[in-house]
């Protein structure tokens, strides 16, 4: 059945039924819920903490396309690339609210399956889905709103511009895993099962690093964003924010080896340029760093160095030493084809 | 210049500036923000009351086109249309996140005027814009997030379940205004220039109805809501929700002069299937409605009772006595043509 035919209130019974059934009141947001989806506001008790906000999109042909990403993995990757920013600020996620455009083509079951993707992220970290909207639309787009708390008391969090020279740079995971999913799926490409998996499971279900981003700040970490446009135009954005230059060591990109099997030539720029891998990039002196490395049970890398406080650039090591200034291949909205 | 042409971060630092420039350290929203735009989450102090949540979006070819509406007065009612929803809860504004889907080719001047008109409205209320997101899309998409708190310490905000048998139904303001001014805008009429401001203003510039709201819960209303889909959408969104069900006397419909006076014949159909009037709905027995009428400045109609415990239904009532159900002609956005 189509969209168009159980129509806008319809859709939203089905909508408001699946969220309904994943309420858990034994989940802080739950519990502190006063009124979910049903009113013109959702309502909720709030907490003696500093709250967190953040919106994102996804618009079908810019972001996905439904030949690389299915309903399911689009709900989930819709909710995840949110709470990566709420991971980035070390905070802990509470409530989402999902806008979502639709063509009046559009199968209800696919946008079930759509809201069970992002319900089933939403109960692995905590987040009650307490509000949305559904709308016509030419083309699909989602529309993901969430909230959050720092994730202390004190009111410490991770912000891009307080790297500082002298710090080192270091990466959560790995990068370039998702790029290289994204390769495989977009041109169809086969390999083993066990590496197409891996490299899918990047690129469709991201998953916040909101253990991390807390991990980080019990640590002393002051300076930190997730990695969403790329490792080079995310650090860009930091050097600017913070008005410092950095060296990034080639050797010490951390590349899984199931991305250098199979993508050896291009791992490296996957891994420098890729995007979508909603790792933590964050820099802190070297015996802060430490204390994450030994506390983390997710593998944490120093991949170079703040290096002064002006320039704004980032400089390439190799065997052979420095390399030049990179041109930045960010992901730009407007200037990309 | 086109956006393609500034890219999207040239973007986003001419929205930064025009944003910073409305900061107001002398409000409450401004007070208690800690971080804005710049890291990966907006960051504000909590404060000790029930906090609300809202989004919705607008739609080139869906909600608005560019014929009937500048951008200048798409951004003020993108914003409006959520403080409406704030209004509704009896609540007050706090922050708001822009999400702006866009062409390639919309022209930065454009997107500077859809700020110009959403800042304004956003400085008359109160409520800080701290964070946002701009994405290439091949038609124009607004998604906003309002969030607030319940206007009172009590916890005490208007809901859609709470009407009951021997409530008297009443409105704010007028109704069918928005849709009249949409007729004329669509159908370029021309009508002389008092008449022509009072419509356009209606429909372009709708303002949320956040004082009455609070004027409400404090004078002990408890059933309310705001009426975008239209009066008889709205209300019978109301009685679903309440289990009731409702008469409205058509005599008693408030509809301005410039309206009756132009579309004399359509007038009553426009107030009551007109939608985006963004007036307030509420229902309270007959002294409370008193006492609203008596405090509020602004106008408050009486236009029918609930009814009955049952049924969901709505009747109306003309002078030759009760008339039977209408079919309800409210917005839906996959089944209108």
């Amino acid at each position: 059945m189509k969209v168009s035919e159980i129509g806008q209130f319809g859709l939203i019974d089905l909508i408001d039924k699946l969220i309904a059934e994943a309420r858990d009141d034994r989940v802080e947001s739950w519990k502190n819920l006063v009124a979910g989806i049903g009113d013109d506001c959702a309502v909720w008790h709030s907490e003696p903490a500093d709250q967190l906000a953040k919106v994102d999109c996804q618009v079908q042909g810019v972001h996905f396309t439904l030949e690389t990403l299915s309903w399911e993995d689009l709900g989930w990757k819709s909710l995840a690339v949110n709470l990566s920013d709420i991971a980035a600020m070390g905070g802990i996620p509470r409530y989402a609210l999902v806008s979502l455009g639709l063509p009046p083509d559009t199968e209800v079951e696919n946008v079930l399956s759509f809201y069970q993707g992002l319900i089933l992220l939403s109960k692995i970290t905590g987040t009650a889905v307490v509000g949305g909207n559904v709308s016509g639309s030419p083309n699909i787009f989602v529309d993901v709103n969430v909230l959050g708390r720092v994730g202390n008391t004190e009111g410490k969090y991770l912000s891009r511009s307080a790297a500082r020279p002298r710090d080192q740079i270091a990466v959560t995971g790995w990068l370039g895993t998702a790029a290289a999913g994204l390769k495989m799926l977009s041109e169809k490409r086969e390999f083993n099962p066990g590496i197409a998996a891996c490299l899918k499971q990047a690129f469709s279900r991201p998953e916040p690093r909101l253990t991390e981003g807390r991990l980080l700040v019990e640590k002393g970490v002051k300076a930190g964003m997730d990695i969403s446009d790329g490792l080079l135009a995310d650090l860009g954005h930091m050097c600017r924010a913070s008005h410092v230059s950095a060296v990034v060591r080639l050797s010490q990109l951390p590349i899984r080896p199931e991305v250098s099997s199979v993508f050896q030539d291009q791992s490296q720029e996957m891994a420098l340029s890729g995007g979508e891998d909603y790792q933590l990039l964050f820099t802190a002196p070297a015996n802060v760093i430490e204390k994450v490395r030994q506390a983390a049970a997710y593998p944490v890398t120093v991949i170079g160095e703040i290096t002064a406080p002006w320039a704004e650039t980032i400089a390439l090591m190799d065997s052979q030493g420095l390399r030049s200034l990179p041109e930045v291949r960010g992901w730009d909205h407007f200037k990309h084809k």
